[in-house]
């Protein structure tokens, strides 16, 4: 099989050298790279080069963002050609026109790598769903966010300190929005919904990060048996969905709680095989470019996930209903005493929580806000 | 594809159901069963009519015990049909034999019911292995010592409580020894290191339960935030390899010292992957015969797993080396203070540290042992 490289980073680059050293089926015929950085006979700067040419089977997309990604995967899938990708915001946001596209010309769309890097944890999805439905997910998808609570537990440093570090570390990006703010988990958040639940749910989302947490939050937390971490959730039950992004108080015991430095831990749960939890490097060069070559070996296997949105899943945000911690000199209405400076809000939606956040930033931008789980009610 | 189930105990049941109910291009088409049972046309109580039924394409057996398992397994491979066996007693013993025999006609042999349950562990090891080799793996394999420790740990309940309760909850058998003594993740061990390091290891094992662990063991590491779990675990480097079973002092802030109930926690490390962890319901009939369901649907798409014997992976217990304690009134050479009534022997192999335990049991039948993880040392 002959494939293209869109995008020529540290993960194109990994790809190229996993496929070339260790998959001698598939060849690396083609790369798109800048004009300016043409360095080797399979490189162009011309995408047409690569979609209108017969002989490629496959085209792997890891440019990231929105544009020209959308407009490229597009065409390839069109052309008949498989994508494997693994830019999670094109992803997210295009999931059902690429889906479509690839079942109507019965290509495959292979996008394990957007999600929990190196861990087979979209694949192990669609595993489980070849016997029953997924009846809920939840986990730590995001290293940097792990890395930052991990820190301050462990070495005491603030919140900043411990960002910076995981900047040094290579764990960040210069602009940590996308990580503090929970954009990147709600980007993989609604790729695990769709696939688990079959629903290509780009709104609707509550999104809250870690922004604001302090020292004082993992303290206090602290003294309930309680660490804090960055959660991404979906749930399905009787023709309905709902999900949501937020900060979680977790027992101290749970696996989650103990999740190191910049590892993801994700979990499923359903009817028969009860709950499975998937562990691994979620994101670096190695684990993605791995994740982007099991997709490419799967599909030349014949691996064609078909995605089916027509069941309608309808939106209830009742479905995920918990206390909520506010720490905040703002008022919260609802709300009566938790710890000193804290409150907290029995049995809002994640919809409702983060409409309080919102109101509570203006009064106090410092305020932390973190559900509590099941069975750890105040 | 039309199959055949060996054994119709609660997990051929399950995995009977689930085929009728979920997987329309599969047939169970006959069921071999003793003779005053046969309550259904397609039972038999003999196995000729299954295995030179040319319309059978799969044999599922989940019968257990070493004969006639051995003798039937290896007639329907070498007859040329598929085999799917939940049976981790007969592959551990076989493996070898029956790899060879699928290869020589062709056909599937497949074991993901054999160890950790539900856990995609086996086909998550395969498919690791099609890009890169596999360094390492270790893990809680075994449900019922997990929830003795848990149970110890949690209630503050001895061992003979726990493990009468484990009993009443259907996770030990009436004759525990196979779990207890470490007999279990023995045979697990073997299939994880056979399809980790292409080497059908049957002996060379060293073999320790936690038959004699009290509270006192349990505080003693505990107070130096450890906590035990019986650990599985094999390695790989340079043409060499050593696999051990034996209780294992892990960190308290661990994952797998935080693994509840009767779960599994199963790791593997590998060059670019990194470290993947998979958590899940090691055994039950549902996880168990859901895994059963799995591989008969990968035979059908195709899987067919190939064993390499050939390279002659060579035995070196210096792979493994470890501080060991003993908790002991015992005389243990080479060794020095650790606790009241514990040493630690540093360095030792698997190997050389069960020598040890043995020695140390003739003199105080009671004696525990328990490998330091590596940066765990005294």
């Amino acid at each position: 099989m002959k494939i293209a490289i869109l995008g020529y980073g540290t993960v194109g680059r990994g790809v190229d050298r996993i496929i070339t050293e260790r998959v001698p089926s598939v060849e690396v015929a083609r790369i798109l790279e800048l004009p300016d950085r043409i360095t080797d006979p399979r490189m162009t700067a011309s995408y047409d080069d690569i979609v209108s040419d017969p002989d490629i089977d496959l085209v792997v997309e890891c440019m990231g963002g929105l544009e020209p990604s959308h407009t490229y995967i597009l065409s390839a899938l069109n052309a008949g050609k498989h994508v494997v990708t693994s830019n999670k915001a094109v992803v997210a946001a295009y999931f059902n026109e690429f889906a479509t596209a690839a079942t109507k010309t019965g290509v495959a769309f292979l996008i394990e790598a957007t999600t929990g890097g190196g861990i087979p944890w979209i694949a192990g999805i669609e595993k489980v769903r070849r016997i029953e439905d997924v009846n809920s997910f939840y986990g730590i998808m995001n290293g940097t966010t792990n890395y930052i609570v991990y820190s301050m537990l462990k070495d005491g440093s603030d919140f900043g300190e411990s960002l910076s570090k995981a900047q040094e570390l290579g764990y960040a990006e210069r602009d940590p929005s996308a990580d503090i703010d929970g954009i990147d988990v709600r980007n993989k958040t609604i790729i695990s919904a769709t696939v688990a639940f079959d629903v290509a749910c780009t709104q609707d989302l509550p999104v809250t990060g870690i922004r604001t947490l302090t020292k004082y939050d993992l303290d206090l937390f602290g003294s309930r048996d309680m660490t804090v971490k960055l959660i991404g959730r979906g749930v399905q039950k009787d023709g309905r969905y709902a999900v949501a992004v937020e900060p979680m108080a977790l027992p101290t015991a749970s696996l989650e709680a103990n999740v190191p430095t910049n590892f993801n831990l994700v979990t499923l749960d359903a009817p028969s095989i009860g709950t499975l939890k998937y562990y691994g490097q979620g994101a670096g060069s190695l684990p993605t470019g791995n994740a982007i070559v099991q997709d490419i070996i799967d599909c030349e296997q014949g691996r064609r996930p078909v995605y089916d949105f027509s069941r309608g899943l309808a939106y209830d945000p009742d479905l995920l209903r918990s206390d909520y911690v506010f720490r905040t000199d703002a008022s919260v209405s609802g709300a009566s005493f938790y710890e000193p400076g804290a409150v907290v809000v029995k049995g809002l939606t994640a919809v409702e929580a983060r409409a309080k956040f919102e109101e509570a930033l203006k009064a106090d931008p410092t305020t932390f806000m973190a559900a509590l789980v099941a069975g750890q009610e105040s």
